[in-house]
């Protein structure tokens, strides 16, 4: 691999993705994508006591679902990236602890699909035959620990967003036929003041617009060059202002873009405001609905943003502003 | 770079850590090692409010000091890879956020430090020309979070570990004299069932010895090979119980063994009790003592073994156990 320009990676020898799966709780199992993913679940529990120990069930599930489906067993697999939104990512320490594969967490909240890829290819070109990489949100556990108890039955601002149940996961390979990671643009860390943490999307759409037009810059693509340009979880107001934000540089993804948060819920009949959000919007929305899309060549050229918003409850109440991030990975056919 | 054995990366052409800086509180400015840190402060706030924002600043002004020694700008860094304890990683994303580089957020609880190194040497082999790895931990910061609030004056029993308010940063560059990351060891999640949360150098020792174990068998090494084999917190309690483990597997680690939360406060006269935890553990005295002494030769070979708990207050209440990872580094001149 080589750097080209100011902080694209540019693979020589592409890592294939070989395979995905992803699981999705009951709402995601309601929306317009339900159907792409490997499960939905009929409640938020699926037969755990907590929230959490639930998310940590999907992750583990998710993970074993993906190994399942390469055909491949558990000790082919050289190391895993994987990183949720609970406190210390607990999701992935619990729910991937028997697999006994070389662990690295990471944490870019909703940017760690995209995060885990970058680094899962960066470790497949160099040394690695097989990463797994993997993610997970869950709606009450993320509510519960970043806003208020669910019980409470708070009003939820139209800006505000749905954060995904659920977990995808992916497998990169040395072999494979592809679809291939061809670039990755890891993401600066962007803070524009933005305080309101009912409205992720306007604090992340900075961080959205830095990467992709660095990404343009340094590879010197267009955004027609790309089937399809997607964030991860920017949401309805995201999106626009990504939208306003790329034109102001003269760049129009328009016709092109869309979002993850957008793409996973109904919004006339889910009542989930600005979209979707969470790890797992990106992380289910790319390995269920996206990977088969390139699979079947009706995209050929995809450029995934995920988009994560690096706060959390205290910092919030201690007056602080939300920093947001998003890295890019070029999967190409 | 290439895998040798089960989960080991040997590097083929060893980056070279070019610059070390660390900073640390008030308490280790009382212990044994104080003279090797870059700057020590005479209290938790550091003209902050919070202790949130004390620690930002301390990765902040430890990043911006480990620059400014390498004699380097930071647009000369092509990524960045750090993480911390407090929920969300908010000391690394708050106190970097400036900086302006690609930033890959990682959590590995206290094995932290190496799990940066790790990657960060694994980019530097591969496309970097500079990557910088740093990590935090404060006392206050830690102890508010995981256990009580400071002010209840809650009695501390003789297991628990003093988590080291502190950071530490390294800089990794394909050019330099060394030291040299040669090997990685990259750690699985072990989990033996300790569920005690006040006794971490208990949870975290048989992933320490999963780790050594491995290298050791991995590349053929023996203990005698190191001149100092280091672990990151597992405080006296674990150090004892990571020598048994390792007996228990016929390797001898009793002359050329430590920690570094063993080293960084004085037991007897500091009422630390099993000693010093926390990401700053293994990260200041490795870029505070261990790398002056490999940059003195006075060490020639040593192998950083950082431990971690993955665990949080909520996995505690909901009557999990506490999985523990290692990561180990093996640094050359």
């Amino acid at each position: 691999m080589e750097k080209v320009g100011k902080q694209t990676i540019k693979f020589n020898t592409p890592p294939s993705i070989v395979e995905c799966a992803s699981i999705v709780g009951p709402k995601e199992a309601e929306g317009p994508l339900a159907k792409y993913f490997d499960k939905t679940l009929e409640d938020e529990f699926w037969g755990e006591k907590t929230w959490e120990k639930a998310e940590s069930k999907i992750i583990k599930e998710t993970v074993n679902t993906v190994i399942q489906k390469a055909g491949i067993s558990a000790s082919e697999i050289d190391c895993m990236f994987a990183g949720d939104l609970l406190n210390q990512c607990i999701s992935s320490s619990f729910g991937l602890r028997e697999l006994n594969i070389p662990f690295f967490g990471v944490f870019g909240a909703c940017s760690t699909f995209v995060e885990s890829l970058s680094l899962g290819a960066i470790c497949t070109e160099s040394f690695a035959n097989k990463v797994i990489c993997a993610t997970s949100s869950h709606f009450c556990s993320a509510e519960k620990q970043f806003r208020f108890p669910l019980e409470l039955g708070n009003q939820r601002p139209p800006t505000s967003q749905w954060t995904v149940t659920g977990s995808g996961s992916a497998i990169l390979s040395k072999d494979g036929t592809g679809p291939y990671i061809t670039h990755i643009t890891p993401g600066k860390i962007i803070d524009m003041g933005i305080k309101d943490g009912n409205n992720m999307g306007a604090a992340m759409a900075p961080s959205f617009a830095d990467t992709l037009i660095t990404h343009f810059s340094d590879t010197g693509r267009t955004p027609n060059y790309y089937d399809a340009i997607i964030s991860g979880d920017l949401g309805y107001i995201g999106k626009d202002i990504a939208i306003d934000l790329l034109k102001a540089n003269g760049y129009n993804i328009k016709t092109n873009y869309n979002d993850c948060g957008v793409l996973i819920f109904d919004k006339e009949n889910q009542d989930t405001h600005s979209g979707g959000s969470g790890c797992a919007c990106c992380g289910t929305v790319f390995s269920g609905y996206f990977f088969k899309q390139l699979k079947e060549k009706k995209i050929k050229k995809l450029l995934l943003i995920a988009t994560g918003a690096l706060m959390n409850s205290t910092s919030s109440q201690q007056g602080e502003s939300i920093p947001g991030i998003a890295h890019a990975v070029s999967i190409e056919i």
